[in-house]
C-alpha cells in the first residue's frame, strides 16, 4: 500500500468509526501533514483518493468535509401487475415521447440520458477526430459484421469486472444495447410466444416484445431484490415461456441490483425449465461502490445467458455501441443481426476500443459514478423536501435514474402535460408496463443536480402534484 | 451556355457524327484553339468537360482521344427462377462469406464495396473530424429517431434528381440500406406471408426476407428490363402476396434500370392487386448517364411504394448512413426502426448533410460515375479476353457489378474455393437465389481497374474456369 493510500485509509476508519460524521469539516492539509508526519502532496492525495471513493468532498475555499448522504428514502412497495400474458399496449404514448425529443426547450427528465459533458469524455472526441482523418481512410469501409476485432477485445477486458471470462470471438457488436436487445429477442422467441419481464419494465424492450409479435408476462419486482423468485417459478409452472429478458443491475426504472444469492437461484430456475435469458447491463458499470455486481451471465455455464450492453449509459449514446455475448444462441443471434443492419459503423467502434484501451473508460467511470451518486442524494433530498406527503422514491446503488411512486391521486400522464406547459418533461409510469399500470408513478433523470434547473424542476413537480391532488379530491373514476 | 461549353457540344456532335472514332486522337488544344478563336485555356475546359462526361480520355504525354468503349457484351438470358413460394435456403454460405469479410488477403471481388479511396470524399473525413471537436459535443447525445433535420432536408433535396418531391418528414433516417430494408419488411408482412423478389436477387434482402419468417417467390427476369411484368401478375393473380421487393434501377446484380414504361407499368399492378413496393434505390446515384432513372416512388401518388437507400454504394459503407420514404406505412415504419436500434449514429448523419450540402456530394458522383463507367468497360474487354466460349456478362448502366454466366459446367462454388487458394474471393451465384439456383453464375464487383491486381484476377478466374471445364467433361451428376 502506499503511503497516501495509508493515509487515506486511516481517515476513512475514522470516519467509519464516526469521530467524523456527515457533514463535518475534516482537518486541514497542513494539519494532517503534521499529524502523519508525511508531506503535503501526499495528504492531498490522500484527500483526493477518499473524494473518487465518494466518502468525502472539497468545498472551494473552505477545505474538505465529509460527505453528507440522504438518508434512504421510503421504497415503492413489491410490484403487483397482472397474473396473465398481455400483448403489450402503450405504443401510442411512446410514440408521443420519441416525436417530442427534439424540442429544445424542456428541463428533460423523461429520458435516460448520462452526461454527455465530462471533462472525462475529451479523450474519446479526439480519438474520433483522429481516426477520421486516419491516412487510409479506413473508417470509411465496412465493419467485419461481428464488429472491430480491437473493440471486442477491450470489451471482453471490461466485462471481466463483472466476473465474467469471455472470449473476444463470443462477442457480438451491435448499434446500441436496443439492437443487441432486439436480435436476441428475435432470435429467441417466435410471433405468440410469451417472454417474462420485470414489472416495472424498459420500455424499450417491452415494446420490442410487442412488435415481434410476442406477449409479454410481467412478474412482481421488489424495489431493492428485483423480481420475485417465487412468482417466477410459478410462471414458469403455468406457462410456455420461451424467454425472460431482465435487467438485473442497477435496474430501469427502480434502480434495484438483485443480490448474488438472487442472480444464482434465478440461473437455477432457468436452467431446471430451460429458458434462456437476456440479460440487458446496460448500466452495470455505473454501481457506485467497486468492484460492480456481477451479471448472471458470470455464474453460467450452460450459454444460457445472453448478455446485451452498450455504452450508450457508461459513455455516450450518440456513438451507437452496444454489444452481445450471445451464448449458445451465437449463430442465429450474429445472422438476425447481419440482416438486420449488416454491421455497425467503423469509426464509432476504433474510438471507444481506443478509448478504453488507453485507460480513459475507467477513469471516466471513477468521474461519473461519484458525481451520479451525489446527483442521486441531491434530487432524493429534493424530492422529500417538495413532492407531497406519502411519496416514495426507489433508492439505486448505481446509475442516475428515480422511480417515483405518487400519492394515488396524481396521474402522471396528466402530471407531464402540465410540467411541459412549464418546460418540463417526466416518463409517465404508464411506460414502463404491458398493461397501463403505474398511473401514478413516474422515472426522473436526476443527471446533473448542480444545475439549478434541476432542483427549480423538482419544486415545480411537487406544486404541481399537488395541484391535481386537490383537483381530484373527491374521486370520480 | 459558356464559351466552353458551346467547344465541348461542337466536338461531342461530331464524335457523334462519326467524325470520329472510339480510340480516335482529337485535335490539339493549340489547334482546336486556332480553330475556334478561343484561348487555350478555354479548349482546356471544354476537353475537362467531356473528361467528366465520360465521352473522351487524356492519356499523358500523347494528348485527347475519343473513350474507347467495349461493344455490350452477350447478355445472360431472362431467367426461370422456381415458380412456387420458398422458404429461403443457402444460409449457410452467406455465413461462410460473412465470417470472411475480415481476412485481408484476398483480391475481393466478391463484396460490393464502392471506391472509399477517391479524392472527392476527403472533404467527408475532414468534416468528420471537424464536428467530432465542436465544442458543444452533441455528436455524443441520442439523434432524434427519424434523424437529423439538416440530413433529411439534404436527402429530399438528392432524391428531387429521381422525380421524387418529398417533404423531409416524409424521410427516417437508417443504419444503412439493410436496417430500412429489414425495418420495411417488418412493417409489412408477417411470417408466413408471401414477398415478390426478382431473380436473381440481392442475398441481404432475400435472407431478410427468410428471418422474419416470410416466404420468396421469385419472378423471371429480364437482364434489360428487369422482372417480367407478365410474371408477375400472374404471380398476383395465384397467390395472396403481401409485398415486393425489387432494385428497379441499377440493380443487383443484374444491373439493369427497368424502364420508364415498366416502372409505371409495375405501379398500376401494384395498385390494382393492392400490395405494397419495397423499392431498394442504393445504385441509383450511380447511374451513368444523366439525368438519372427515376424512381418507382417518383411515380407514385397512393404512398404504396417505400423507397430505401443509403449512401454505402454512392459515399461509403462504414458510415451506414441510409433511410426509409415510408408512404403510407409511416408510423409502423418509424416504430420499428425505433425498436430496432432506437436512433442511428448522429457525428456520421451530420458530416454526410453537410458533404450534401456544401457540393461535395454532386462532385463524388460526377467523379465515380465516370470511373465506374470505365471500370466496367475495362472488366468487361477482360473477362471477354479471359474467359471460356460461352460465357455471358451483363451491361449495367450504373454502378459496379457484373453478373456473369459461366458455361454450364462450371461450378461457382468450387471456382470461389479454388480462387481463394489464389487469393482472389468471388459471390457465387447460388447466394443470389432463394432456392440454390445460378450455380454457374458468378457476381464480381469491378471497382478501380487501374489496380493491376484486377486484371490478374479476371485472367487467374479464366483458367480456374477452363480447368473445372476440363474435369467435368464427363458429366457426373
Ligand atoms: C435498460 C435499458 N436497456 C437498453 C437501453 C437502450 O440503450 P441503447 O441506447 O444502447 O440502445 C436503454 C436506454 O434507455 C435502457 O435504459
Ligand atoms: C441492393 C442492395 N441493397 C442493400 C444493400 C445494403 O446496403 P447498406 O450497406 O447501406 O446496408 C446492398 C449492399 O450490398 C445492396 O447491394
Amino acid at each position: 500500500m502506499k503511503l497516501y493510500e495509508q493515509v487515506a485509509t486511516t481517515l476513512k476508519d475514522r470516519i467509519d468509526l464516526g469521530y467524523y460524521h456527515e457533514g463535518d469539516k475534516l482537518p486541514s492539509v497542513r494539519g494532517l501533514s503534521q499529524e502523519h508526519g508525511v508531506s503535503i502532496s501526499t495528504v492531498q492525495e490522500a484527500y483526493g483518493l477518499l473524494i473518487d471513493d465518494g466518502v468525502i468532498e472539497s468545498r472551494p475555499k473552505s477545505g474538505y468535509y465529509v460527505l453528507l448522504r440522504q438518508a434512504p428514502p421510503e421504497l415503492p412497495a413489491t410490484s403487483s401487475p397482472a397474473s396473465q400474458p398481455l400483448v403489450v399496449a402503450q405504443w401510442q404514448k411512446l410514440q408521443h415521447m420519441i416525436n417530442e425529443y427534439g424540442s429544445q426547450e424542456t428541463t428533460k427528465l423523461s429520458l435516460a440520458l448520462p452526461d454527455t459533458h465530462a471533462a472525462t469524455l475529451k479523450p474519446l472526441t479526439r480519438l474520433m477526430a483522429e481516426l477520421s482523418r486516419s491516412a487510409n481512410r479506413n473508417v470509411l469501409d465496412y465493419e467485419h459484421a461481428a464488429g472491430s476485432d480491437l473493440l471486442r477485445h477491450q470489451i471482453a477486458r471490461v466485462m471481466v469486472d463483472s466476473g465474467c471470462r469471455i472470449h473476444p470471438d463470443e462477442i457480438i457488436i451491435t448499434s446500441g444495447c436496443q439492437e443487441a436487445l432486439s436480435c436476441s429477442l428475435r432470435a429467441v422467441t417466435e410471433p405468440g410466444d410469451i417472454v417474462v419481464v420485470d414489472s416495472p419494465s424498459f420500455f424499450g424492450s417491452v415494446q420490442a416484445i410487442k412488435i415481434n409479435g410476442v406477449k409479454a408476462l410481467e412478474i412482481p419486482t421488489h424495489p431493492e431484490t428485483g423480481i420475485s423468485l417465487e412468482a417466477l417459478e410459478m410462471a414458469f409452472e403455468q406457462w410456455p415461456i420461451k424467454a425472460c429478458l431482465l435487467t438485473p443491475t442497477n435496474n430501469n426504472p427502480l434502480g434495484y441490483s438483485m443480490p448474488d444469492q438472487n442472480k444464482i437461484r434465478l440461473l437455477e430456475l432457468l436452467n431446471r425449465y430451460d429458458v434462456p435469458l437476456i440479460e440487458d447491463d446496460v448500466y452495470g458499470d455505473l454501481s457506485y461502490t467497486l468492484p460492480r455486481p456481477r451479471t448472471i451471465k458470470s455464474f453460467d455455464t450452460q450459454g444460457r445467458v445472453i448478455l446485451c450492453s452498450s455504452f450508450s449509459k457508461s459513455i455516450a449514446p450518440g456513438i451507437r455501441v452496444g454489444w452481445i455475448s450471445p451464448g449458445r444462441y451465437r449463430e442465429h443471434i450474429m445472422m438476425v443481426k447481419y440482416l438486420s443492419s449488416l454491421s455497425t459503423p467503423k469509426l464509432t467502434q476504433m474510438a471507444v476500443a481506443e478509448f478504453i484501451a488507453q485507460g480513459y473508460y475507467e477513469k471516466h467511470l471513477r468521474r461519473v459514478r461519484r458525481d451520479y451518486q451525489r446527483d442521486r442524494d441531491a434530487v432524493i433530498g429534493w424530492l422529500k423536501r417538495e413532492m407531497p406527503e406519502g411519496t416514495r422514491i426507489s433508492y439505486p446503488q448505481g446509475g442516475y435514474l428515480l422511480w417515483v411512486e405518487l400519492p394515488e391521486q396524481v396521474d402522471s400522464n396528466e402530471l407531464n402535460t402540465r410540467a411541459k406547459a412549464r418546460g418540463i418533461s417526466i416518463a409517465p409510469g404508464t411506460l414502463f408496463s404491458a398493461s397501463g399500470k403505474y398511473r401514478n408513478f413516474m422515472r426522473i433523470c436526476c443527471v446533473n443536480s448542480s444545475n439549478p434547473a434541476l432542483e427549480k424542476a423538482i419544486v415545480t413537480l411537487g406544486q404541481l402534484s399537488r395541484e391535481l391532488m386537490a383537483q381530484t379530491l373527491l374521486p370520480h373514476e
